[in-house]
This record gives C-alpha cells, sequence and structure tokens, in this order.
C-alpha cells in the first residue's frame, strides 16, 4: 500500500514508528489526529507530510458543518494553523498547505462543493507526489554507474513519500535498471530511520546492503568504499543550502574531503526561494528522550542534558546536484534553481 | 575505587557493560576470565586493557604451578598468547604484554620470586598510568581557556583508564581549575560509551555537560558552539596519525573544516613507532548484533547485513597536537613523536 492514502473519507498511513518490527496501518478520522500523527511521526518524510498535511484539510473540510463557504473557509482556515505548527523543518508541509488554501480561494463553489474540490486536490496533490517522484528516482539513477557503492542518510524511501521515494527512489530505480550497486545505510540516530525503514524498505527490494553507524560512514570513505551519496531534503534554500537530517553535515564534508559526490534528491516543492540561505531555516528541537531512550530501554544517566536538533544545514558549497523531478541542478545553484522553479 | 585493580590475588574491575544502570564490580580469579573481559568489554579503554593485560600475567603467573623459572616462563608465554588476541587495535595491550615478559625475562628470580615480580610489574603499570594520566590531565587543561565548550567522542574518562582518564583527564582537570567550561558528549553509536560512561563520569565531577546523538556535532560546531574538541586515543602511528573510536574520523575533519581545534590525548605508551602510518593499523570488526541491538532490544530488520568497524584512523593533517605525559606535541609529528619518546 501507499505510505498515506485517503479512503471513503478516512485517511490511512503506514505506523513508521513500529517498523520493522509491525506494520501497522493507523487510520485518522479528523485532522487533529492527524496533526497528532505528523508530530509523532507516525508519518514522516517530507514530501510525506505534505501530503498528509493536505489530507488532513480535507478531513477538516469533511469534519466542518459549514453552512456557508466563507463558514467552511474559515474552519479550514483554524485546521490549516493546527496543521502548520506540527513540524517547523520541512517546507513541503507548508507549500502544500499554501497550495490547498489557496486553491480553495480561487474557487467560487458553494460549502458543499469546496468540501468535494478540497478533498480532490489532496488526492491530486497525492498523485503528483507519485508522479514526482518516479521522475526524479529516473533522473537520479542515470547518475548512478554499474557497480557503485552509494551511502545513504536516514530514510528517503517510499515511506517518505506517498510512494517511490526520493533519494531512495534513486537508488532503487538504479537497482530495477539492472545495474549492480551496493547501498550503505546509515543508521541515523537519534530515530533510527535507516535501521529501521531504510534497510527494511532495501530488503523488501532485494537491493543489496549493509546497515552502518552513522560514525562509520567516514572510514569506509576513505577506504575507497563508497563512490556517492544520495540523500532526501527538507528544504533547500535559494542559494541551494539543503536542510536535511541531522548528520547530513558530517557526512556531506567528509564525502568532499573524500572526493565523493553528494547528491541531494527532492521535488520542487522542496525548494524555498524565499529563504535567501539556509542559515534561515528554522531547525526542530526534539524531545532529550528521543537521545536517552531507545525503544523504551534508557541509555544514559537519568536527568542528563540533551541537545537533540532533528536537522541540520549542509552549505551548497558540499552539494555536487541536487535532483528534481525537472532535472538535475547544478552549481550555480541560486542561478540554477530560480530557472528551474520559474 | 579504581577501574581496575588487583587485591590478595583478585582483580576486581567495575562492569563497564552495565553502567549507568548498574554499578557493579566483576571479579577475574583467572587470566581465562580476565582474557574474557578484555574481549567483551567488561574493560574498555587503551590505558585501561593494557593494565588489565599487565594483570592477566600476574593471574597467570599465581596460577601457574611450574616449579623452575623456566616452567613459569612458558606458562606465562602461552597467557600472552590468550591475553593479546584479545582485541587487536589498542596497542597499550601490547605494550604492556611486551613490558611483562621483558622485565619478566631480564630478571633471575626463581620461580617463587618470579611469581612474586611479575605481580609487583603489574601494579606497577598501573600505578604509572594513573601518574601518567595526572601529568596528562595537566599538560591538555592548559590547551582549555576559561568559557570554552569542548566536544568529546566516545569514552576516555577514569573508566578507560586505571584512574583519571585521558581526554575527559583533560577536562576533568580543566574544571576542577575553576575554567568554567561546557561540554558536548557524543553519544558514541553502536556502543554507546558516551551516553553511558561518559555522561555519568562527567555528572559525578559535576562538569556541565549535554549529551548529543554523533551525528548532531557538525551542527553545533558550524554554528560556533564548540571551540575544541579531546578525544583519546588506542593507537598512534610514527607519523602521528591516531586510531580512535569508529567517528573520530568524521568528527576530526568537520573540526578542520570549521576552524576547531582537535586534540587526541594519550600516553607515550598507546604511540607505535613500527607503523609508518595510521593505515597499517589493525582495525577490529566487531559483532553485528552491537549495530541491530540496542540493550537487547531488536532496532534494524532480521538477517540484516551489518559493517562494524570498532575504530577508524584519522589522519595527521586534521589532527592539532597530541598531548602525552611528557607534553604536548605538535607538527612535524614524525619528528617530535620520535624525540619525545625517544
Amino acid at each position: 500500500m501507499r505510505t498515506i492514502e485517503m479512503i471513503d473519507g478516512v485517511v490511512k498511513m503506514i505506523d513508521q514508528r513500529k517498523l520493522p518490527r509491525q506494520f501497522e496501518i493507523v487510520e485518522c478520522r479528523d485532522y487533529r489526529a492527524l496533526a497528532d500523527a505528523i508530530k509523532d511521526m507516525t508519518i514522516r518524510g517530507a514530501p510525506a507530510i505534505g501530503a498528509a498535511a493536505a489530507f488532513g484539510l480535507a478531513l477538516a473540510a469533511r469534519e466542518s458543518r459549514a453552512p456557508t463557504r466563507d463558514a467552511l473557509l474559515r474552519d479550514l482556515d483554524a485546521a490549516e494553523k493546527i496543521l502548520r505548527a506540527t513540524r517547523p523543518t520541512a517546507v513541503n508541509l507548508m507549500w502544500a498547505l499554501d497550495r490547498m488554501m489557496r486553491a480553495a480561494r480561487a474557487t467560487n463553489l458553494d460549502a458543499d462543493g469546496l468540501r468535494d474540490f478540497v478533498v480532490a486536490e489532496a488526492q491530486q496533490i497525492a498523485e503528483e507526489d507519485v508522479a514526482i517522484n518516479r521522475a526524479m528516482a529516473r533522473n537520479g539513477a542515470a547518475l548512478i554507474n554499474d557497480g557503485d557503492s552509494v551511502l545513504t542518510h536516514c530514510n528517503a524511501g517510499p515511506l517518505a513519500t506517498v510512494d517511490v521515494g526520493t533519494a531512495l527512489g534513486v537508488i532503487i530505480e538504479a537497482h530495477k535498471q539492472g545495474k549492480k550497486i551496493h547501498v550503505f545505510v546509515d543508521e541515523t540516530r537519534p530515530r533510527l530511520q535507516g535501521a529501521r525503514l531504510t534497510a527494511w524498505e532495501l530488503m523488501q527490494h532485494g537491493v543489496p546492503m549493509t546497515l552502518i553507524a552513522d560514525n562509520a560512514s567516514g572510514y569506509y570513505m576513505r577506504r575507497g568504499k563508497i563512490q556517492k551519496c544520495f540523500v532526501g531534503s527538507d528544504r533547500v534554500a535559494a542559494n541551494g543550502d539543503v536542510a536535511n537530517k541531522i548528520g547530513t553535515y558530517k557526512t556531506a564534508v567528509v564525502a568532499r574531503e573524500n572526493g565523493i559526490p553528494f547528491y541531494a534528491v527532492m521535488p520542487t516543492s522542496t525548494i524555498d526561494l524565499t529563504l535567501a540561505n539556509g542559515d534561515l531555516i528554522e531547525i526542530e528541537e526534539r524531545d532529550a528522550r528521543e537521545v536517552t531512550h531507545i525503544e523504551g530501554v534508557p541509555i544514559a544517566p537519568e536527568g542528563v542534558r540533551v541537545g537533540n536538533p532533528a536537522f541540520d544545514v549542509t552549505p551548497h558549497k558540499y552539494i555536487t546536484a541536487l535532483v528534481t523531478e525537472r532535472g538535475v541542478v547544478v552549481p550555480p545553484f541560486a542561478e540554477n534553481l530560480r530557472k528551474i522553479t520559474g
């Protein structure tokens, strides 16, 4: 099934907190439950939470008893605020909400017509996400040679999107094309999306892989075991700086030091031209317990002080190219990003 | 108590696999039990396993029923082989065994005299380790300024030595000198020595600290939150290349990229002039389960393939200086290491 879908007014999503131990579907019947699911990372991954936010507004439209178009728009505005506040870094969330609200306002439909329209628009965003990911996968797979070993960080697979995936979509596509590849998977502390999700997805697709501690990627790079790095992205600034899962920055610096190309893969909806550079991107600080406990088991002294930034910013100088559904963007990024999004 | 000590023919050590949840003492009454304790990391840290190996030979001497000096030396040789095979990377293990066997052979004592001598020599190595660590702590603390935030990786504290510690000894000494410092502690996957041991030791000493995922250190470096890095070392080659806990290399590269001084702290017994460079150092590959399970809980799909190198090599160009008991060694390392060990 898809990572997230809306059927008969119910949003169903794979519970990503429980994989790989359990494959469970969570159902959200109102937008507040869906907002909670984004916040607690039942669903995560920049494109997936974009689609989730759109479905959140679709749920809000169906929940609302508003008799008029204006009253319904007010209810949607209220829901939109709740959904927008769930996670601050991935811009796809804001992008999807903006697109939904703009489209809703642009119609002249009555309340019932608008309800149906909002649901259809959310479905459209989800469908487009799959198509966009397929295009990215093809564009990126061309960068992978037969025999390459590639490194990926966090999870940018089908589970991070509605389907197909961004960085992992590229890798799986190269494998499907018959290229002999091997994937090094960073486990990605603190939430272990690499160990839990990426390893699982690659095993499902039969792609040869090795799971490693995040600390070990430099060891393999220095020994010539890694030819390319592919990561997803949560937000790209106008100059090509990339916000992505914490640890991406260290990995990119060490890749460049070893002459290894470093690619970030994202739909153009992840590109935020309103921000001149990556240091303007808000970085989410998450709960200390993500670091001090693993699966509920404490691994640090009680009462320890913790820093837990969920993302970091990789300056564009460490990035070889950005892979989008519209093509591969190379430096100078500021100029070429304007062109491709224009 | 000390990390390891020998009292009345019994070697007692703090069980480092159980901290910080339980403080337990393990007793070894024969050298094979002690070899197992090194292998399973009941005791770890380069200087501590040097002392442990010496105590292993002391146990072997006491166990042996050899009636003659030559027979006892043969028994010690047999024990030495078992102890030497426990862990391949930290040279202190080999250094302590070599010193013990050389000293034993250099005596003309009879079997009983040699037994007592071997025990005394092991005690001497442990005593010297504490004194050496105190000297390193003073030498290194001079590098830390009032107000500095420093990063450390893995555990190079009192627990990694007989007492005092190497990199963490430096940090604790700076704190004791009244300098206002803050420590960022990498949790250090896969075995989490930072979260479990370093955080615990710093809290015991009242040193202000923040525990972070290994992935997060680059984030704090880029934001100017870290002024210096201090790590221990498992082996230093003649050219100054440093083998240390996996992840040290990535951290050192990112530190240099951010203009942050990177110091490795070690007794001169960690310096191996027989190896021209760090790439000749054997790197221990440890069990996959260290990556796939945390505290017995699986965190990855069953049957996943794992890479688990326990150490990596940081080329000397990333290292600002090596802190030893005899002073701070700066580049050119090849020349200055020969001088300080000569």
